[in-house]
């Protein structure tokens, strides 16, 4: 007669019987996944961030640089097309979805410090120009009025 | 004895029968679709607005900009392969058809843009001349001229 | 008794019989075709045309623009895997095989115009500073020898 | 009696039999690959082959002209995918590995020229400005040192 | 009678007996993986080192060289999908992944090389200045702070 081995047989049952207990040990083997998906993906986030370190004059190396790691992320996704397509959402999905958030936002940074460099330039050309026309009182009207009209 | 349960039994029979009644709530589970296709392309058609803050002189930026994110597009819409191909419009590709025209649309707003930009510096550059060759009246023809025969 | 419908049966059959007739209507649905392929190849296509309205020495810009597009017709043309691989030419291929070359023309046209300003720009100098240097006859020279010799 | 038409039977047999042959004739339909895959990578050879017509000083059009058709080639050679994964060797990977190897070859050509380039530049400056400072004997000197140490 | 071959018959048995022993000799067929896998990222490899013969002052066309071959290296990766999905790793992955791996450490080269030269330069410009306004003392001064505070 076989029993539940869950069922705590110690108090209840008098006697001893025999049960069958079988353990599953479950394991992902993660390597293949960190090699050929979170490895390159990690990779070009990196990547993503030598933008920082790159002169704020040189743009079109830093466009490209922001463009093309979104592209490759955006490739490395692609190329999950070998797995079967399910309708719930994987954790590789996730991972991949914030790295292109990372690589986006590390693309958006560039814009907005270009934009601001930008006006901080013609702003100084305009306080320069009005020393050199004008007294001090020009000077801080340019002041004044970037920082109203936010010119 | 079973009878519709969508006949309004109320009225025509008299007495109370047993009937089933199912429902089947069906519901696309969302989350996978926007992580993998609806978040990256948003993404992409964000960054090819990016565009119009970038300085207006740059043109390697602003061209790489444009393409790669037609690129990348692209590349989101190859990705789909793993949807059984039908022959019948899906939402999905309506929704990338679309995110391509939009960011065709920011690619050729520059194109424009460059083009007036580079006929309106040509212009200055011929007033200039001939204000500083012959008086007003020259500054007149080259102005007309240009209004005219759309130099 | 069932005759053939196709069969003129008003003069060498006389009385009148049942005949059954169907007719099949096979239409292709189209527009996933059109969203999918051919809006954007179309719109690659016009891309590469706007390499036309480029300024002629932003060289990087229109290089770039040139290949990309290519690379842009032909991961397309890869996107078209989902299809069955059959041996004969499918129309798309051969739509696709047309984008293709239309592009590679617009990126020819480029490099033979490149060519050209370049070699026409070196001439300019050489006929200016001979005009420096010398009388009217080593101007005449030099033009000559340009044409002769394809310098 | 049925025997082998390929017996010579007109010696060795007397009599006349019937004999049954038939004719397999197998042929390849070559325009569906020509149109999806030589004619794509023939173009994007010839495209790799423009960079020799590019001027030597716009080096990120080079560069990126060299890189971006190693990347269409790569992303041709990905398109293949729908074939079936075999493990012998196919014409069509042989045709690919050339056409990468091709554009290869011109990019490494450039990178070769760009080197001797500026080494040349180096070297004439260093040989004017010994000109100028002093005598025959320095430059003799510097294009000694250049030859000797391959400065 | 039928005994093991692989049992070592010359002593313990007495007799001759028949035995029967098969050999199976497997083989991978390699030049197609070589053609069509390690043969374009070895080229891609050796593509990324390019980089470091260019000129150090081109940073678009360094920029744009080590993402693009990263990007080829990933479309590569992406190519593999016609192999079944397995779960643990194969060689192929590994060096895919080695591959990535040499070609993202010649960008990081880059990127440091970048920087240092920047650094540099400023620090040039620096003395340069102290040694035109001021005297030894000043620039002794510059060159401390420059090496105390790392600017």
């Amino acid at each position: 007669m076989l029993i539940d081995c869950l069922v705590d047989t110690s108090i209840a049952v008098v006697g001893s019987y025999a049960c069958i207990r079988a353990y599953f040990h479950l394991e992902r083997r993660l390597r293949a996944y960190i090699l050929s998906t979170y490895l390159p993906s990690m990779l070009v986030v990196l990547l993503s961030w030598v933008s920082f370190w790159i002169d704020l004059e040189s743009v079109p190396a830093r466009i490209s640089l922001g463009i093309l790691t979104m592209l490759t992320i955006t490739t490395q996704s692609s190329g999950q097309g070998r797995f079967p397509a399910v309708s719930f959402t994987k954790a590789i999905d996730v991972w991949m979805a914030t790295c292109l958030v990372f690589v986006f936002g590390a693309f958006i940074e560039y814009s907005i410090v270009n934009v601001l460099a930008r006006r901080e330039k013609i702003n100084a050309s305009a306080i320069s120009k009005a020393t050199a026309t004008g007294g001090i009182a020009q000077v801080i009207n340019a002041t004044i009025e970037q920082v109203l009209f936010d010119k």
